[in-house]
């Protein structure tokens, strides 16, 4: 009973087969190769529009490129508190492009329009000592496993765009939103004013392949050099490439996405009707925060169940963990089983 | 006939069935599974030591971040002129470490010890105008297929030491030149002054696998912390450690390393049985620098031998190319099949 | 009537003679004359202790600089939200130490123990992710004009070293809370716990003259290649040290800090009889946090007084301006008269 | 007899007048002063064009940040091997903007426009593992007292230009060779190609007075953040601005520079005629690199000449020093008396 991330799972079998084929063909170096070619040409596909397309080794590479090419001096990109690139990149934003986060609250992960146009309204569009803010970057599916409807990301791409700032999203559970939401890509992307995407399919069936994908390619200028001057630019990019094919074909990465949400779905319903836990948020994708009960919590991982602890940072005030309570994440995958999920459901006297 | 480069190679067999298996498996992220955690012990069997070793996504990542892990303010590091690190790196060194690479020159890609120590001595000890020197960077096998002997290295290092500089080695091809030497990797590497390597198998047969290993773990301090800050800290990290486990059972590394050298033989005493060519340098591993007549350079590329023309920086007067020649770079891999270079031999008219 | 900021002053007349004299003279490059290496050891004295001294040009670069002798990588640096570090320096600890600041709130600009515990707290000490803390920095006069007592910098250092973290301290207004508190300038830096002051002139009296001071010398190993990378290594270093000289004189920085520090308390004390006003914050040095009503507000520019309107933020709620005020900061210094006081104290209509 | 370096000499009296007087008046900050606003139209003036000017604290804060603005991801700047910002920045410019600089030879610390359309040639336009290449800087008068002609810099510029790069000059001692030369400034500066020049004023008279001009003011959009990020945007801009009004003054900038100059000339017909020593160069501006004897380099500094000995880098064969020789700088400022040059003379046995 492994809940404890999406990327604990290995990665699918179909991917690994691709991969497999490709390796007995090789081909040539830098993405020179005709599946390179052919990946790149599907994100265009998918998307519904020519994109440019980048290969890099992980998310936070992904998000740190992405952003960084609307950087300028004294630039300032506006997130979530809980964001990826806030908490969990060691500062790889600043490092990278001299950056400052302004961190910003908002439920589930979520920014609001309102306080983001207030926080941006702080940096005057005089002088210089402020600094000058460059982008806003957004989470889909984010880290507290809520996904952004179309309207509601129109409405920070329209924020943002009054003031010129690029909008940029980290979709490292892209496909879990996708999936959810029952919509095109498109409709979530560009059409709903982002310019850039960390399009992540290592936490869905991937070994490791991430891209960053912009949607005016003129954006991408300098993005080679930038890749190349932090060590992304891979020699074999057919190793990434590969994945990506099998991922898209018979869109295996919605399939495997809509597979992890079936079973975030189900724990959620077992956990609603258990009287020892109860939902911290209404799960949309494949991640779960559950308040348990403490004398559960001993159970569960008395009886295997591998999962982490959580930050109750950024959650509404009723979901809170009381004294004998604790707040706990549990994460499905395209690799849950129907047995791990039942044997859960079982601990948890649900059903 | 594929003599372009040994990234254009596809994988080792092995190694991606060894990485199909743990997909298969999957596991705890960031390194906290089983097999990362042998892998990494493997390593210090392999030279002998205890060391620290961290997985990466690229040879340009090892190189940066490794060296950088000795960097300073105002930090200078001596490499050679065609090194990797001065001129393919899109300034990674620079933009990550402040640092500056002064490029020394040294026949066949090798640093002479007396040049460098020259270099060296050109910054003084006091003042902050100029700097301060930090490390010392060699290749092995060099960009130009050269091996440095033990004592070479030795000799290098003892230069270095001396103004406490530490020694960095790129081993991008670092088993093509082993294979070359037949010594052990501690006697090319830490037991001849090297403090860290950049340790590659993706030339060699993996698909992405590279590792920076630090020979005093202490020097490693802050290295998670570089490395995530940059993004190549891989969720999967088995993606990595599978196929080292796979490229060191048997010592598996050092037979497609051989092949790949043995192949450059071929090669090389082909083209010195040929009228219409000669060798640039006496190859060492697997890289054939040869000076081609312009009439046998279009034979060769009607019949479909790929290949790179290359810059004779770095070479000895004798071997630039004439008015009617080309100076060319033939890569051998563990790939190179003998009906490969046979047909080439042919066309050489050699044997 | 100026209370726009103390850098709108000129300099003190004593200092600007000691600058002249010794332009007539010149000297040594680079800090070798003997006036600068005089005034050292001033700094030394005056700390009653041996300090390691640089000067530069800005209170900016003294800030970036000083704390980033601490950086590591990943590094987090604690401060108010409100500090010049945060808002005003463009990026500047970001961009040269990839530093992010996290911003914590409290009151008057002065960080609680408390909170700063729970801050540091938050980042575990395993893992890579989350970056490791590295400083804690502190504004003495604070920002809102509150000065720091010698036991809250020594709760706030306890806090700090039991992580082993540097303690930074702003002192860009440093004279004015020396001579607010009339204790030993030792009492509230290193016996305190400071590890590293910037020490500022400009805003007292001096035209630029900053410095960075470290209580531990051997803390400065890398600060000349630091200072001289950003450009901060003056040539003609006594054009500095000149006006240190004329600073320390019989106490001057003392005497110039106190006249500005006592034209406040004026201020303070007709804004506290004024029916149209009140104070947000009672003053501690120079700076004087008022809300006054908005007809006053417009009378007072009216008769020429000049002002800028502030920010709330980081005020308690009692100060905050109601729907027909306005909340500004007047701000005396050395060179404010009894005339312009007595002028503004009588537009007041207090006294 | 002091001619170790012009930035040895104090500053001139009426540039320390006009400083004093400005210091009484004080002003707003940040550049808000009537007079700061008179010495930028003063400076396009000068230059009989529209300029962007910006006050730093050093000539290494001009060149860092003059040429990063126009700096890329990977960028490639090309400088002379003796250039300031090769040897005596530590690594601003690496670590500001990431750049490499590729260190060219030339004759006098000049750069030759031949070597330079070949050194860029070396970068190819497509890939993105060599950088790319974004300016070129020259440095007037040079490093070795020489001084580039209208038509050298417009060739130089002109090899930029073909490949789009910006053309940067380090002017620590403009003014000495506009002095040499006799020209209009704009003739060796926008006319003849030039993009952004580092004016410097401290080594001719000024205490710390240094400008970054930008000829095409759009290039400067994102200036300010850059150079407050690294602190050189002073509270009390008055200070350099006041320097800078009575430099210009009278055109009192060249009558100094043309002081310093004819001292050098004087020095230089004496060494001429000196039967111990030899001139390595014919000095342009005010720096003479001579050949001394080893016994007359004993006499002379016995006597009490103050200079320092000098490298032989750069220089032509038939000037490097013998075995029994040294060769030295001798720097003149407008400083150097007609006492200090007859004293030479007369050690020199000249004249």
């Amino acid at each position: 009973m492994i809940f404890a991330s999406d990327n604990w799972a290995g990665a699918d079998e179909r991917i690994v087969e691709a991969l497999a084929e490709q390796a007995r063909l090789g081909g040539p170096a830098y993405g020179g190769d005709a599946l390179t070619k052919a990946v790149v040409d599907r994100f265009s596909e998918v998307f519904g529009r020519e994109v440019a397309v980048f290969f890099v080794g992980t998310g936070t590479a992904a998000n740190a490129l992405g952003i960084s090419a609307y950087g300028r001096p004294g630039g300032i990109v506006f997130g979530h508190a809980q964001a990826h690139i806030n908490v969990d990149e060691a500062n790889a934003l600043e490092f990278l492009g001299g950056v400052k986060i302004v961190a910003l609250e908002g439920e589930g992960g979520k920014l609001a329009p309102g306080g983001l146009a207030e926080a941006i309204a702080a940096y005057p569009e005089q002088g210089f000592h402020h600094g000058q803010p460059v982008a806003v970057s957004i989470t889909q599916a984010t880290e507290l496993g809520q996904v952004y409807l179309p309207e509601e990301i129109s409405a920070i791409a329209s924020v943002a765009k009054r003031r010129g700032l690029a909008l940029h999203m980290d979709g490292a559970r892209f496909a879990g939103a996708v999936s959810s939401l029952g919509l095109p890509p498109a409709e979530v992307t560009w059409k709903a004013g982002v310019d850039v995407l960390s399009f992540g399919g290592t936490k869905n069936g991937c070994l490791a392949a991430e891209a960053v994908i912009f949607f005016n390619p003129a954006d991408a200028r300098d993005f080679g050099f930038m890749r190349q001057r932090i060590g992304h630019a891979f020699s074999k990019a057919w190793f990434v490439a590969a994945q990506f094919s099998a991922y898209f074909d018979n869109d295996r990465w919605l399939t495997l996405a809509g597979q992890a949400n079936a079973q975030a779905k189900r724990l959620a319903e077992g956990i609603r009707s258990c009287d020892e836990a109860r939902l911290a948020l209404e799960p949309a994708a494949n991640e779960v925060l559950a308040v348990l009960g403490a004398g559960l919590d001993k159970r569960l991982k008395a009886a295997g169940a591998v999962y982490h602890p959580w930050s109750s940072a950024g959650l509404p005030a009723a979901s809170l963990p009381g004294p004998e309570e604790v707040l706990v994440r549990l994460v499905t995958s395209f690799r849950t089983s129907d047995a791990e999920v039942e044997q859960l459901l079982a601990l948890l006297g649900a059903g």
